[in-house]
């Protein structure tokens, strides 16, 4: 046996700019790897591969394959267990359909409806033009010159440049984010809490929320056995938070919200969980999603301060994400950032509790959910440790600078008296009135359906009904090996084209089931669709009666 | 004691739509937390923080400030262990002295340089038109009506744009990656490689190289004590490898590239590194650079093909970080794709080594940083991983969409007969013509100075020279409990301004020196660069005598 070293190889030889010394022949020797017998290969910049040749080529890849370094069984047994079911099985069996459609397959319906994500743009709703006037602006600086892009615009796009490396969006910026755009996040901040003062040092910009999440719980994970970390979070829960736990071989601690009553959030549900968890873990993180997220509700007031209270007496690290702070609908709801009442509770907390709060360019008004911009406010973090977070941020160097430009328009929208004004305000509210008119009415329709129970969505975009399963139904999913609630998402999708996530993969009380659906979809859309719902609600209940 | 409730929170209560229930005040009972006395809450949406309040919340915080959750002790230990070099202490140290020249301290300088990342819009590389353009129309549609914007461009922007959810940058794509946008690169890489056959369906999109080689070893890595996951890396590498490693908690496993013959790749050491590592870890991974990054060597075919059947042999999975692929300068040199290689090296290899290659928009003659662009091409893998990666993308939900619009330009610029071909031409070839001068420029000059050698750049855009560092001198960076060649590099950038990244950041042999510089500034401006390296080097070798 000898080295295989191809026609190619032995014809280029090494150059004069080569930078490979000898291979060694004595240590290659007893290597295998002759070439098998009839395959052409080609010649550096002449041959082309002909049709014939990727076929012979794919015939050999069958007999030739050997086992896999990376399978199943040797990878990565944390990233194994991640599970994300917003765009999991069910997503992946939507696009199956879509291709089925594409080659003329017929179904029960033409197209399919992908009400499983919070994805406004692709449901239609069109972007704010100031924004995207700014974004372009500093993508092609040219066209500050144009007469055609009012100069309100102009003017922010000229700061955000000002701020960039060589005036461009290409170059990398601090990894904490541009300072003038964390200048206005921070100006935000303070104007959003009543003048709650903001520290842009303690303000970070991220690819999303998702990054900024995952940072901080990256950077919060440490133990092993008994003393691993522990992170408590809602259940039902936005999947990112479980699939971060699990990456991080970290130990997820479930509460539970209180379907009974409109998913609120207890504290004594909070302590019994705690409790639990320190007999097998060191609980050390407490995650907060409000509005919340699939459940849609608006913590009061009161409910944040027993949080706080109870984060500060138990030493717990806070994490609020707050990315649907813009989406608030019912009457006699409000927004009330963690920080805000932090700060009203006093310096005993102000001082001491830490906390991380994340915002977002993808949900809101704006829907940017492509831009990938986000902020997360840390506040109380050891010095030490903002070294170490800055540090692991460094790593990936900076966020997209197009979303952080994007970012900084949301917090920085025009202002009474700019050019923009009026037209920023009729498109932000068109958005903002509309979603609360279909929050009330997806609850009016999804409750007027036998067996479909729905609490309000007082803010978000989802509504996350419960469902009555029938026990036949149940026994059938289970002869599926699938969970009932997904067994019946699938049905759904089957049917009628409309793709929603079931309860299970957000976690939910042992026996109930749920579905997460977006309100997104264009007011008539969206009617026609929860009645094609209801529709096939009922005769599922009729099927498995 | 009593449970403190804020006065606002008094004020507050619990109104219709509240969504939190009872606090359960028997279970709170015993809890302290009594606000300081004379600390003002401010009632929610009326109260000002005045910034006597604010000195006051300060003053307290001293106080009342208790031990943090989140500390180095209590911190993710994989985390603490990161290390990056390139935004590291050195540039930490710049930053202040940029804010020391601000306030108007005097230095012997007047602006730091920072020579110490490849940032080519930073040190004045303007964008490339053609791809800004594209961007700009994706982003507000409105410009496809403009006069002012070629019709290559708009083509171009109405393919991306059909790609995506509601036609608009800010949906989410496919956690993949724009399905015209994998096309386009699978394209481009039959192109680049004479024709050898890709799969759309092997591409992912990513967030920068960066996020593609870190998600590929999160999946990659496995197993505790001995049977832990070996990475083997260049030394001197790029330190998102040690870093990612050191996050992962996998093993580095070092190979030694040879300084004395062009920083070239020695199967023999290869083999050498991974014998020893299979004493105390399942080395699986081997990492290459090509063209190298920080050294600047071009592999040549026949190293490829020795390291390839290495691979082959010993069952390691392959990642070839080929960022710098179009920043090629050297006579004799040519970048060939490990993609490329293993096809000509038939059907045994090209069907069995699991390679994944990456590259990105930050690099080459673009340098678009900013945007976060990049692609991978991930071959030969099993399909049940397949699965599981793309699962843990879309966890992240998907890459930033005007860096995977920034990306297609990139694999899919103008062609002949296009209005804007010679313009693109012509801005392409002036950038990377520059590079090549600043190349050869850098290491004639480099190599003139006593105490200083510095190999052919090659490719890439960095010089590594190795710097003789006098005995005294390295006693003295002891003294300050420092690398000596950080030592050396503190003092160019307190004495000159000019900001580059020691080799100890890299790895380099025991008793060896070096430090990155790019060669990315405009010409001019190097050469005075460079000339003031000299002046230093010459001052230090006397100062340290």
């Amino acid at each position: 046996m000898h080295r295989f070293v191809s026609a190619a190889g032995r014809a280029a030889g090494r150059g004069p700019g080569s930078c490979c010394r000898g291979a060694g022949e004595e240590a290659l020797r007893g290597a295998v790897g002759r070439p098998p017998r009839g395959v052409r290969l080609p010649r550096e910049g002449t041959a082309r591969w002909s049709s014939a040749a990727k076929a012979s080529a794919v015939k050999i890849s069958e007999k030739a394959s050997r086992e896999k370094i990376l399978t199943l069984e040797s990878m990565n047994p944390q990233v194994k267990a991640v599970e994300y079911a917003v765009r999991g099985p069910i997503a992946h069996k939507a696009g199956e359909i879509e291709k089925e459609l594409r080659k003329g397959i017929k179904k029960p319906f033409t197209e399919v409806i992908k009400a499983n994500i919070g994805d406004a743009h692709a449901m239609g709703q069109r972007p704010i033009t100031f924004l995207r006037q700014v974004v372009a602006l500093c993508t092609y600086p040219n066209l500050l010159d144009s007469p055609s892009f009012p100069e309100d615009a102009k003017k922010r796009a000229r700061r955000i440049l000002q701020g960039c490396g060589g005036n461009s969006l290409g170059a990398y910026t601090a990894s904490q984010g541009i300072n003038c755009i964390r200048e206005d996040v921070a100006s935000y901040i303070e104007r959003r809490d009543g003048g709650v003062p903001a520290d842009p040092d303690n303000i970070y910009l991220t690819t999303g929320a998702s990054d900024g999440i995952a940072s901080i719980l990256k950077i919060l994970v440490s133990g092993g056995g008994k003393s691993r970390t522990g992170v408590m979070i809602p259940i039902p829960q936005y999947p990112l938070y479980s699939a971060a736990i699990s990456e991080l071989d970290a130990i997820q601690v479930n509460y539970y919200l209180d379907e009974e009553n409109c998913w609120s959030l207890d504290v004594n549900e909070l302590r019994r969980s705690l409790n639990e968890a320190k007999g097998y873990c060191n609980p050390k993180v407490l995650c907060i999603i409000n509005p919340g997220n699939p459940t849609g509700q608006v913590q009061s007031r009161k409910c944040i301060e027993d949080v706080i209270h109870f984060a500060w007496e138990e030493k717990l690290f806070l994490l609020a994400d707050e990315v649907y702070q813009d989406n608030v609908y019912s009457e006699g709801c409000q927004f009330h950032s963690f920080k805000k009442i932090l700060y009203e509770m006093g310096p005993e907390y102000s001082n001491n509790v830490e906390l991380a709060s994340f915002h977002s360019t993808s949900k809101g008004y704006m829907g940017e959910c492509g831009y990938r911009g986000g902020y997360m406010e840390v506040l109380n973090l050891h010095p030490d440790i903002k070294g170490q977070l800055v540090k692991l941020l460094s790593v990936r160097l900076c966020p997209p600078v197009s979303g952080q430009a994007a970012m900084d328009i949301v917090v920085n929208p025009p202002v009474p008296g700019e050019e923009s004004y009026s037209q920023f305000i009729k498109e932000k509210e068109s958005v903002l009135n509309n979603l609360a008119k279909k929050a009330k009415m997806t609850e009016d329709m999804f409750n007027k359906v036998p067996g479909i129970h729905c609490n309000p969505l007082q803010g978000a975009m989802y509504a996350f009904p419960r469902i009555f399963m029938p026990s036949k139904a149940i026994e059938e999913a289970k002869a599926h090996k699938m969970a009932p609630d997904m067994f019946y998402c699938m049905k759904l999708l089957e049917e009628t084209g409309i793709c929603v996530v079931p309860g299970s993969g957000f976690g939910q009380r042992e026996g109930t089931y749920h579905f997460r659906i977006t309100i997104l979809p264009q007011i008539d859309k969206l009617k026609i669709l929860l009645e094609k719902v209801k529709d096939f609600h009922m005769k599922f209940l009729e099927k498995y009666a």
